[in-house]
């Protein structure tokens, strides 16, 4: 393993290659494979960006048929017979079974761009400047989708004031607190300072800022906020759409109706650029090209989200193993927290994105390097790097994930130096959330 | 032919798909194909992305025998062999040779996100809100790039305004007057009201803008005044470098040596989504994971890019072979200015990016469209659309070249109402701009 | 009485002259006359500018002599005499007494100006953009003072967003929660959103806003929060200062010690235009005639500014007036609150600003014309118009204090269509605060 | 004379007093006399505030009278008897024989505020946040005004960047460019990055940007862009207004027709604080009390204002007597220019604002300097302090004008070390310019 070059060359903003130093070389379903040929269980998955795994092998096949036969790989926003047949896909299998009326905007293929796009929007739509984010929110780097993220260390980074956007606090923030009193107080009282937004853009859970977790009542006093004063509601499900909490979009459950939604990671389905920002056919009051990018139609990404929709969500069966799986995961965190009390550990998460957060400074990141030398990769999330996230492709096999969630538990107990707890059979932890493949 | 479901979901921002209402299916080279088998010859090139044409055999080849071994397709910013080996055939064949000092940064996939970066470091860098833009400039659509974009049809999207940028005229844009004078004179003034920026964004020819293009004299003017001023010097590369003037970077006979350069579009060669942002060391103040995004690492472009380099940049024919064709262009052009009086033509650009610009209130327009009918894409720039942009694959075959245009003229001279010029053999231009495949 | 011109000629901007729709012409003590021979009680005190009355005999001596010796009006901030002997004067009779270290800046006659100043320095000094101002602040209408003011009528008067403030509750806003604890979580959050600001701008009363008092100990962790994040603690006591609480400073009680006051309004004593930005020594770091402006020296100001200090600042006198005079005016609205049920009032204030809530729509606006009619000038104030505020001078008769009070019991009782509460004897209220003359 | 009490306790932002380091105590005219009985001749006038000199014996005897009939001093912008006689004369006296039809807003009693005013309406008017404004120019140090005001000393102390203003070149800004030419080009090209403003603020001579003067035809070209946009012109007049250049407006004699006027400095003629709006009548869309301030209604100085009027204004006399000793200044100026080459002068100006401008760095501070120590008070303006500005009372005696011209020369030939020229007899440069008092 030789990192010479990166250090040499690449600019010091590189990121993950810190947490996980050494080339990678080869992926499949949950599985990498780096240069020395370890082998290691994937529990971050991209991001977020691979609920169905490394090169998903129906997927692949789509993808090298589509290029033997030179299928248009870059033509700007033309039609092209690959963008034709996702949104009749996406249409058919999405959209038409759950009732929802939206239009497709392809804004570039990166989640900050759809958010850029649907920020953009519910400007022009209402008239005005101002927009509510959320403690802790994260929706994007470019500097509109900065503005909405909470982060200091992206934030700084910007070098200039991040403008026309107001931070209220989240489901939870204050103990005690429903937080949405506080903003409807704030927007009934003309005296509040609080400019009438035209949009609340949140996320249903909060993967960058914690794995926290808004409440489906509070989502639902949220929208009914947002009705009352005229305000849009986007949500911003790009790291947990997609299936990651069970429901194809994570608002399902909640019996909300955002009125623009983005998406991403996942939406390709194979790891490569894509993204959508789905709006009320009434809102799509866009002139032509006014929002473009050279990379909207990434028609290799359209292939392989495509054959994902088709593989995936035509039944309801995945969704139920993606609720069993994080239902195991959840029982998995649960047990850490009551089995190790030195490690101040709590639960977080919906599905199967799970935060395990501590209070103990420093321990989760001193977990996750851990886990890297036993074969494991995840990461943490959370202000303070508080909270191991676990985000395993939602495709992973139970007895993968079982390893990986032992391999993880050893980690805690020696970052503790305590022992394994004797009740730490995770494979009983898969029986009681039921059977599966 | 049916483009109900782009007409039905897709959003009225879709843009080029007006321009060229058809569904494309296949491509190859300088050609494209649609559904119902019209064949049309490419001066559009993905806007500039398609510098080596569309599915390019060596590096499809690659890119299969990638996918094939399951190579890691996602990793966010994780090392990985494709990455490794495209930093090392970019230093390689393009950095040393060229005797340049820079530092490598992935700041996502797209074009806006590499100017979103290098704004920010260079906010960063110099502790300065400000940033000086162009008249006509395009550096892309997500906020703070969109700041730095002229045209009103973007700059409106925004629904906020758009703060910490100053415009300033570009070469040529008041007739008589060398603009970078005024610059001067309201830089040195302490009273001009004009901020000292950051840094100075520029292309060294506006393809979006309408193919204008500024003198190396100019650009070195600029440079100069950048020292003197203590300010940073970005050059965005992403529409004319990667060869489409004649060298790998537009820049470099102007012996500008810029600060920070960004470079997209035809970077991966294949049409895939990939940007970079280079910079001088000294300026690399990033600090780890500033600037983050899921698809720094979209590790299929890497592999393209590495083969684009490989097989284009390791000597200099294919620099020549870029000079020989754009010359034709350019005599083609003026050919065109001459022959035809009616359209009020003149000719602009430089390398393979060439403009037929005209005073006459919407010919452009009318001729593109015609030129579609006919099975030439090629599209119009400019405030008002007042540019007819030629931007073929590089790599187009010099008999496809006079072909399209000739089709392109008989196009000019059916608009214009007039009979084709007799002298108009494309093919003697061809000659008259030297001999070649 | 002909108000003809005014209509014509006068913006519709005009204010005041609305709800007393008549022309002044003489006014002395709390007492003002119109055209048509009708006296007033003036309960308004132009806003709080005139704690010492109109014309004060003492301080019209001295102005009378300064014209007639020719002494210098205006000499932007040259030195004059005037401002040598009012400069003296607040340090011996303010400043030292209270053990207090601040210099002294003339930022322009008006009390927005001096937040505009105060704003300014803070962000200089912590070299940080972000501000955080209170919900139903009021801190001025020149744009750096307006981006901390929370009305949407003056807001919205901008026609641009107001960037760089953001509000956070004042106490009470939120019953049940005490709101220095959301500002102490989003400070500590580093993913919050909430930049670390430069400063937190406060009035400990807000009179604009609805006479909203924020408690001693609230305010006091409000210091202690500024001081464990490194933010400078603003008072604006340009409305509550100059005695209105009771003490020369608003916050004497509250035992905190900003690190910037702004005074206006009363300063001058006289209701000419004058304030003061008062700094903790260390900050003062403005660079020579960074802040100008033409009427920083209104020497007239100096002139009867320093005469209010001698007469009613050299002693205890004074507060203890205040204090029984306030005391009788919170009794009497209590004694409203209790008597007269159907208006649903509450009372609020401290001192000498005691304010009349009422929870039904449009009744203080009522009460207040009613007033008007009857002789007795009262304005309303917060969002809603929903309190009536008692700002009479500090020097108000007792007597007169009390006619007052009894006609706009009269108002009450009219407006709500009741009888006249037997217990309401005014006069018993005066002996139950207290004796004086 | 003792500062000692400035230097401990006023901030270091103070200025004139650093120029004029001593403590005046009276002044009469274009006299003023200090502490140690010294006399000065005051070639400063406050700035351009006291046009009618110092303590003009007519308007201190209606404000002594006002006074001792406890007339209102602070109401507000409630109506006083002061404020209709003021808007009564202002309308006979100024508007009506100029056929103006303007409506009138008092903003607050300094040029800053009305300025803020000024750009609020046009931003309202037009639902456009842009404004353009000038190299040079000065307009205020509050956030909105100090966002079009161009010197860097005033621009660094925000503190936080200035939004939504671009600056463009004033008349004569490049040698042998009309700069209106850039501005039309930069306004009809959609895509120049210059936003549609709602208005362009101007001053037709730059008093603190350096004397700089725009001529007429120049103004006229600005005046029909303005119309050809839809762009509202705002003369910002408050230092070369009220009789400066000769006539009453600065832009009369130009015949262009602002859609919005800012006046105050002399507005007062007694150098009270005081300004105003004058806006087109289609335009005052003013919500009523959108934007207030508590010293609206300045009632002394109302009494004054009144008094100037009726003093100077109901004839063309002073006028003509304006444009006599502006001419007597200019040829003083010219005379200067000729015969010291070593001190680089050139002449600038317009009436009885006139500049002497020095390429020498440091030259007219040095010379300013002599004045104060020969008894001439004078300050320098410009980004560089490059220009001596001669701003006397427009009512100074011609004797004492020639008397502080010759004193000035001497300073010029002392600081330059060269002899007095033989020509330089002030009195007859007087006798050219026609006769006098």
């Amino acid at each position: 393993m030789n990192l010479r070059i990166f250090d040499r060359l690449e600019s010091e903003v590189r990121g993950y290659i810190r947490s996980f130093p050494t080339i990678f070389t080869k992926a499949r379903g949950a599985m990498l494979w780096d240069e020395d040929g370890n082998r290691y269980i994937d529990f971050f998955a991209g991001a977020g960006t691979l609920n169905y795994g490394h090169n998903e092998p129906g997927m692949k096949a789509r993808l090298l048929e589509y290029l033997e036969h030179d299928g248009v790989v870059h033509g700007l926003d033309m039609a092209t017979s690959a963008k034709k047949d996702f949104l009749e896909t996406f249409e058919r299998v999405i959209l038409q079974p759950r009732h929802m009326r939206y239009k497709v905007q392809f804004p570039g293929p990166t989640g900050t761009n759809a958010v850029e796009a649907a920020l953009k929007l519910a400007r022009q739509v209402k008239g005005r400047t101002n927009i509510i984010a959320f403690t802790n929110a994260f929706h994007g780097v470019t500097s509109g989708a900065l503005a909405t993220t909470g982060n200091e260390k992206f934030r700084s980074a910007a070098g200039q004031p991040l403008a026309n956007v107001q931070f209220v606090p989240y489901d939870g923030y204050l103990e005690g607190v429903d937080t949405t009193e506080l903003l409807e107080r704030m927007l009934s009282d003309k005296s509040s300072g609080l400019d009438l937004p035209a949009a609340v853009i949140i996320e249903t859970v909060q993967g960058e800022g914690g794995v926290n977790t808004a409440r489906f009542e509070w989502l639902q006093r949220l929208e009914s906020i947002c009705r009352r004063h005229d305000v849009l509601l986007i949500v911003d499900d790009i790291q947990v759409g997609c299936g990651r909490t069970g429901t194809f979009f994570s608002f399902e459950r909640a019996g909300v109706s955002p009125d623009i939604v983005t998406l991403s990671k996942s939406l390709s389905g194979f790891g490569l650029p894509m993204s959508l920002v789905l709006m009320k056919p009434e809102l799509d009051i866009w002139r032509p090209s006014a929002h473009n990018g050279t990379f909207r139609g990434n028609n290799l990404a359209f292939v392989t989200a495509r054959e994902a929709l088709l593989r995936y969500w035509t039944t309801d069966d995945f969704a139920r193993e993606v609720e069993r799986k994080g239902k195991m995961m959840r029982l998995w965190i649960e047990h850490i927290a009551s089995a190790y009390p030195s490690g101040q550990f709590q639960a977080r998460g919906r599905g199967m994105i799970q935060g395990l957060a501590s209070r103990v400074a420093g321990l989760p990141n001193k977990i996750a390097a851990a886990a890297f030398k036993h074969g494991v990769v995840v990461e943490t999330s959370g202000a303070e790097d508080d909270v191991i996230k676990l985000l395993p492709p939602l495709t992973i096999d139970t007895e993968l994930l079982a390893d990986g969630l032992y391999l993880l538990e050893q980690c805690v107990a020696e970052t503790l130096g305590v022992r394994l707890a004797t009740s730490s059979n995770v494979r009983t932890l898969r029986k009681t959330a039921g059977g599966g493949r």
